[in-house]
């Protein structure tokens, strides 16, 4: 990509996100819907100026939510998500085995192999926390009892479902599957998070006191956004999502006297980050391979609609999973519903291995995509007119005024 | 570059930009000096971290360089310097000139093919208005009437190397020139930055009006960086650079009523992306291609050293165009010695179109590292203590206490 052609990519980007994204607004829906539907406009099936697939614009998007995620991070009170956590954990647990069992089943209903079958129900399974977070955030409710049990459960969720990736990536490479080697990835999955939390919680009060004594110019903005990116990287390495580390990364920061001068500083550099992730999910949406007019593509959209109604029902079945009294379990249910890269990372794999053609690969598709549309729609029905918060992060998307 | 990767390198940049970076302002450099040791230590001839080459990192550098411009345009008044326009104009001419004719001369006097010293020349004679302008900013002097001359020099400088690289490039591709072509280039380079400011400063009132009737979320943030990001494509489109377009848009906006908020908000943005451009500037460098120990490297180290000598001398000797009484002109000549990506740009053109071979390549880019790395050193030496502004621009790396 050429420096003209990335900069006509970003102007698009931008354009796409500010215009859909306060249309939205205006029609009293979450800015992050109209974000998504200006990527289709501007991507793969609309005017194909921003190519999703480009090295460039995909690492970009990707530092995207990973600064979403640490400021969703720097947002969560860890006590008051523990506090929640089994709630939390059970929900995650229904959550993953529902959808999986239930794409399985439809997989064989439809008479395919046992292992595509697999392969659909695993891409039922993993939330996605980014838009899961968005949305909430974007409606002033991020702060409610029920959406830190989302939260929690979304990245119990995603580490799951990475955890069912390295399985089946294993399966679908030739590998052979030892039980010792399945609880490793558990082990060091989930190990992850905890350690993060532990070693970072201890470490992150001196780091700082280090950076103010180093005196550096904006020493806390660049020790902050490093911390974000070495979790995540780190997290990487040892298998799981950068996301995660992003994440654990905000957790523990949030615990330090720091937050919201942290918050402060970030800000600006994440909402010039964020919206390029939700353009770019848009803009890989292909519209053209679902097509009713032919046949073929037809089948397909029937089969990602089937995929769809399984996904919704069983993310909506899981919220009642939550354990603790008084929780509005619909919510829950209905805010798990979003799925998002995760899923569209199985398909890819499947696809790669050969186990799913690109009619079902579009079919996985188009169930990301809708599982993604319809929460925001849905949630924004329920809950009530979000309060406008003090906070300098990701909540400012629902302050109206111009700052 | 995996997503990986991708954090492993940002950290590195910013790592070595913030610790090389204060280091040199302990040491009573400017920061911009460590920031390219940084990436020296950091990229092909350190640890081999940063890959300069990289397409990302490449477009991240750029993007850089872009922001850099566009807050110097926004902090350079528009009237101060039309009003050193004549002496600028001069140095740039002289400043062009001077360096071509040496560089010719030098390689004739080697014995090298006339084509193949044109190109010595040429890669002599564009000024690093990036490199140039963050010196001076680094060391609080951007307001003095030298600096204007210094800027608007190597912005003419910098139009008059893409004539010259324009024609270069036709010939070498084997391509005939006409008076005509030649004609054209030169009007067309000239004229964009004209137009760009005339029609720019007849749309941006309306266009910040437009912004604030719309009452977006971070309206002015992202209408001021779509508008420089569109001028800087523009620019491009039409054949120039993309930091001329840059430049021009910040100081169409310098003249609007919101310059101070632009400024405000641009802040935190353009200083995550522009120590990216300088660490990349060094990581680029390869000190093993220039190994004294081996004969065929001495060789074109000697060659680097002659050019760099020709390089310095010749600037220095511009800065003595200056038309107008009062003026340091020693100063001027100084500062407009930093070559920068322009000279390497030919030298590439030059390796690609096999008329230089990797030797000379080497020392053209001895001469870009040597003139680059000297002009902070020698014109920290040459000014007093720079003043600390209360702008939220570029000045900012002068002031010493963390925000």
């Amino acid at each position: 990509m050429s420096v003209a052609q990335f900069l006509v990519a970003l102007i698009a980007i931008f354009l796409a996100a500010k215009l859909f994204g306060e249309l939205a607004e205006r029609l009293g829906q979450p800015a992050v819907l109209g974000e998504l539907i200006g990527g289709i406009v501007v991507g793969a099936s609309g005017l194909g100026v921003v190519d999703a697939h480009d090295p460039t614009i995909h690492l970009l998007s990707e530092l995207g939510v990973l600064l979403l995620l640490f400021l969703i991070g720097l947002e969560t009170d860890l006590q008051k998500l523990m506090a929640v956590g089994g709630s939390a954990v059970s929900v995650a647990i229904v959550g993953v085995a529902l959808p999986f069992v239930g794409g399985i089943a439809f997989g064989q209903l439809l008479g395919l192999p046992t292992l595509v079958a697999v392969f659909l129900g695993a891409s039922l399974t993993a939330t996605s926390v980014g838009i899961t977070a968005r949305v909430l955030s974007d409606l002033g409710h991020l702060q409610d009892d029920e959406s830190q049990v989302v939260l929690g459960a979304a990245v119990v969720d995603d580490v799951i479902g990475l955890v069912i990736l390295t399985i089946l990536s294993t399966v679908a490479g030739g590998g052979s599957l030892s039980a010792l080697g399945i609880a490793k990835t558990v082990l060091v999955a989930f190990g992850f998070v905890l350690a993060a939390i532990v070693i970072g919680s201890w470490l992150a009060p001196s780091l700082i006191r280090l950076i103010e004594r180093l005196d550096v110019a904006r020493g806390l903005f660049f020790g902050a956004i490093l911390f974000a990116f070495a979790l995540a990287a780190l997290a990487v390495q040892i298998g799981s999502a950068p996301i995660i580390g992003a994440f654990a990364a905000g957790l523990v920061l949030a615990r330090t006297n720091k937050r919201e001068q942290i918050e402060r500083e970030v800000h600006d550099l994440a909402h010039f980050f964020i919206p390029i992730f939700f353009v770019v999910v848009g803009a890989a949406v292909d519209l053209r391979s679902l097509n009713p007019l032919e046949s073929e593509p037809r089948r397909y959209l029937l089969i990602g609609l089937g995929l769809t109604a399984i996904g919704v029902v069983a993310k909506v079945l899981a919220g009642f999973a939550a354990l603790r009294r008084g929780l509005k379990r619909l919510r829950i249910g209905v805010a798990m519903v979003p799925r998002g890269e995760v899923g569209l990372i199985f398909a890819q794999i499947g696809l790669t291995a050969g186990l799913l053609n690109a009619g079902l690969y579009s079919a996985v598709a188009l169930m990301v995509m809708l599982t993604t549309f319809l929460t925001p729609i849905l949630l924004r029905r329920m809950l009530p007119k979000g309060r406008k918060t003090e906070l300098h992060g990701v909540s400012d998307y629902v302050v109206d005024a111009p700052e």
